[in-house]
C-alpha cells in the first residue's frame, strides 16, 4: 500500500487500520498510530477526539449528509433526497480506490466490541443528522425520522455489501439497489 | 415513595434512580445501591452486568418482545405483531403504578451522558431482538428489520409520550397512537 495520502485524517485512519491488523485495537495506541502517518498526536487530535473515532471519519460523512440533502432538487420525496445522500457519499467518501481499505475496516471492526460499539453509535448519529437535513427541507418531524430510519438502513446495507471483498459494484450503484429493496420491504410492514 | 418492592431487580432499580437523583450518576457506586435496597452487591451483579445497566431492565424487555411477537396470531402483518409487544409491554413493564418511576428515570438519563450513550445502545438491541422474533415468525430478513426499525420507533414515541408528567394515557393506548402515526409517515416516505 502507498504511505502517502493527500489527507492527514486519511493517513491517520490508513496508519490506524495497519497498526490495529498487526497488533490488535487494545495494543496500539494514539502516538503510534501518529508516528506511523508520520504525524503528531497533537495533529491526531485536531482531527479525533480519541482513537475509537480515527476509523469513523470524525464526523467527515455527518457533513456529507447534510450537503447531500440540501443538494436535492426542490419537491424531491425524503427517500429521493436520500438518494442523494447516497450518491454523494458514492462519489466523494466510499470511491473504487478505497475499497480494500473499506474491506479491512470492516474486518476490524466486527472483531472489536469497542468498536462494534462506536460503529452502532455512529449509525445513531447518521439517523439525527438524516433527519435534521430533512427537516431543514421541509420535511415533517416525524416523517423525517421515518425516512432517516430508512435511509440510514439502506446505507448500512449498501455498506455492508460494498466492503465486501468480492463484491465490484460502486456504493452509488449499491445504495440505488438497497434503497429500493428497503421502499418494497416497507410496503409489506 | 413506598420502600417495598417485591421483586430484586426492581428494588435495585429504585435505589438507584434515588441515588443517581440525590447524589448523581458518577458519584455512586454499585455497593450504595445494593445496600440501599437492602441487598448485597453479589445480587445486583446477579441482575445487571454493571452500574449503567440498572435502569434498563437488564435484559427483561428484550425477553417481552419475543413473546409479544410469538404471541401474534398467524398471518398478523409485521407492524400488527409489533402492535402486540407494545400492547405486553403496557401491561408487564410500563404500567400505571410505574408512570412516575418513568418520569423520573427519563430526566436522569437526559442529564447524563453515560446513561444516554447506553439508552442508544438498548434501543438497538431491542431494534435486533425484535428484528429475530419478526424473522422466526417467517417474515423475510429486510422486510423484518424494517418492520423492526418502524416499531422500535414507536415504541420511543410511545415512551417519550408516557414517561412526560403531563401524559396520563396508558403506555398500550400511546403505543397504538404511535404505531398509527409511524405508519402514515411511512407512506409519506
Amino acid at each position: 500500500m502507498a504511505r502517502w495520502q493527500p489527507h492527514a485524517s486519511e493517513r491517520l485512519a490508513t496508519a490506524a487500520l495497519e497498526l490495529f491488523e498487526q497488533q490488535g485495537y487494545d495494543n496500539t495506541t494514539v502516538i503510534q498510530i501518529a508516528e506511523r502517518a508520520g504525524l503528531t498526536k497533537s495533529t491526531f487530535f485536531r482531527h479525533f477526539p480519541d482513537k475509537r473515532e480515527v476509523l469513523f471519519g470524525g464526523g467527515a460523512v455527518t457533513g456529507l449528509i447534510a450537503e447531500g440533502i440540501a443538494a436535492a432538487p426542490a419537491g424531491a420525496g425524503p427517500l429521493d433526497m436520500v438518494a442523494y445522500v447516497l450518491e454523494a457519499t458514492g462519489r466523494e467518501v466510499f470511491t473504487a480506490d478505497r475499497h480494500d481499505f473499506g474491506t479491512r475496516r470492516s474486518a476490524v471492526i466486527a472483531a472489536n466490541p469497542e468498536l462494534r460499539e462506536r460503529d452502532a453509535l455512529k449509525g445513531l448519529r447518521l439517523t439525527a443528522a438524516m433527519s435534521e437535513a430533512l427537516e431543514r427541507r421541509g420535511i415533517p418531524g416525524l416523517t423525517a425520522r421515518v425516512a432517516a430510519e430508512l435511509g440510514v438502513l439502506a446505507w448500512k446495507l449498501a455498506y455492508e455489501r460494498w466492503s465486501d471483498e468480492a463484491n465490484g459494484d460502486s456504493f452509488a450503484e449499491l445504495g440505488r439497489q438497497a434503497l429500493t429493496e428497503v421502499r418494497a420491504a416497507t410496503a409489506l410492514c
